[in-house]
């Protein structure tokens, strides 16, 4: 069967979007110059129009024009004491995921230096992926001295958190020493495992947890799917200027 | 002058970074894959893999391998007291910047739901540039009620700071009310203005400002670019697991 005319023009709009020629949020261009680059008549391009608000890629706002959507991102609290789970389930999200991997691999010089060991020394890795409503959104590596978490590959795959594992040996207490936050493309397994576009970016969130005494005991690094989620930050932020010029 | 075999090799490697299918952190394929992919010898590779090294593309790690280099990214604490200025300065970066525009405009739908006004309420928009080292480093809109600061538009062109402001207009004392995080890709204009890749992501921060009342006086955007910035979230994160499965 042949392409009818409207369905060409959804194909021009959308491989615009993909291309990010048009970005999120854009207006579309006027009307005149969508027919004469596609080649259609104005009849193929408003039911082109009308099929991709319906399906909720363009947004048709009254007096205002035709936009591309932004993707419905999931609000995240982050520096709080809210759980993914409970982060989640409290906007009707229901949470999910699996384990990845769990294994003791020796420390490449970055680990080492985060958790105060030796290059070489022994560590556990656990990569997990977290979902929302069926969807990946995050792949989690994290990072801890397997000197002194012994057991925690096997508790781990068991379904233990790891605040369990800390109690379980004598961390009952523990902070987040240090959060650092940047965005980037997704490396190639990073985008198959998110089920998102490679040229589509990622944020990555890495954590330090310490002891009482300050100690780094593990070191997590998180890659959220950039697209699914905006990060709230959860703290009274003290006053000052947004001066910079 | 015809293109010799390792500046064959070094513009293919290049070429797979623009394109990202060799993405920032990952390594090298083996050496073997790539003199038959590019059809030089492994003489000419050597040398593109030195020269890009000696640009600071790649980065070539003893008993590792050779990987594509991460951007070095200026550290900025976020929910600090520090300012822009400081926040760079503190790492022997120099700030810079400048106003690109300033003017007062009805106040559409969202920044008037933000702010407290009525859609079509008259509004202060200010658009910065901050520059780091004299590249830039960001894009910051802000929106304050044209009522509550009359002559907002006039001080900041002035370089009056928005804290001065507040001040001048009986706010001694305000806080950070909000503050959303999120990445995409740019907008054509955002990307021009940065002086960076459209398909590389950029990092979108709001904020809203809000009275000792809790009111809302003003609401802020900024755009950072992705590859440049690397955020650190300055407060203690109280203990959490970080488990999600």
């Amino acid at each position: 069967m042949d392409t009818t005319n409207w369905e060409r023009a959804r194909d021009w709009i959308r491989a615009e979007i993909a291309a990010n020629a048009l970005a999120e949020g854009d207006q579309l261009p006027p009307e005149s110059d969508m027919q004469r680059e596609i080649g259609v008549g104005r009849h193929s391009l408003r039911r082109a129009v009308a099929a991709l608000a319906a399906e909720g890629v363009l947004s048709v706002e009254q007096g205002r024009g035709t936009f591309v959507r932004e993707p419905a991102r999931i609000a995240y609290r982050i520096g709080s004491r809210t759980r993914f789970r409970e982060n989640l389930q409290g906007q009707g999200v229901v949470p999910g995921g699996e384990t990845i991997s769990a294994e003791v691999l020796p420390a490449d010089a970055e680990v080492a230096g985060v958790l105060g060991l030796a290059e070489g020394a022994d560590v556990t890795r656990v990569i997990t992926r977290g979902r929302a409503d069926g969807r990946p959104i995050l792949l989690t590596c994290s990072f801890h001295p397997h000197d002194r978490f012994p057991d925690l590959e096997r508790r781990r795959l068991a379904r233990e958190s790891v605040t369990e594992i800390y109690a379980a040996h004598g961390v009952a207490d523990y902070v987040r020493k240090e959060t650092a936050l940047y965005a980037r493309l997704p490396r190639k397994w990073e985008a198959r495992m998110l089920e998102q576009p490679a040229d589509q970016p990622v944020v990555v969130i890495s954590k330090i947890d310490a002891d009482a005494d300050g100690f780094p005991i593990g070191y997590a690094e998180s890659i959220w799917s950039a697209g699914r989620v905006r990060f709230s930050l959860d703290h009274a932020l003290p006053k000052g200027p947004t001066r910079h010029v």
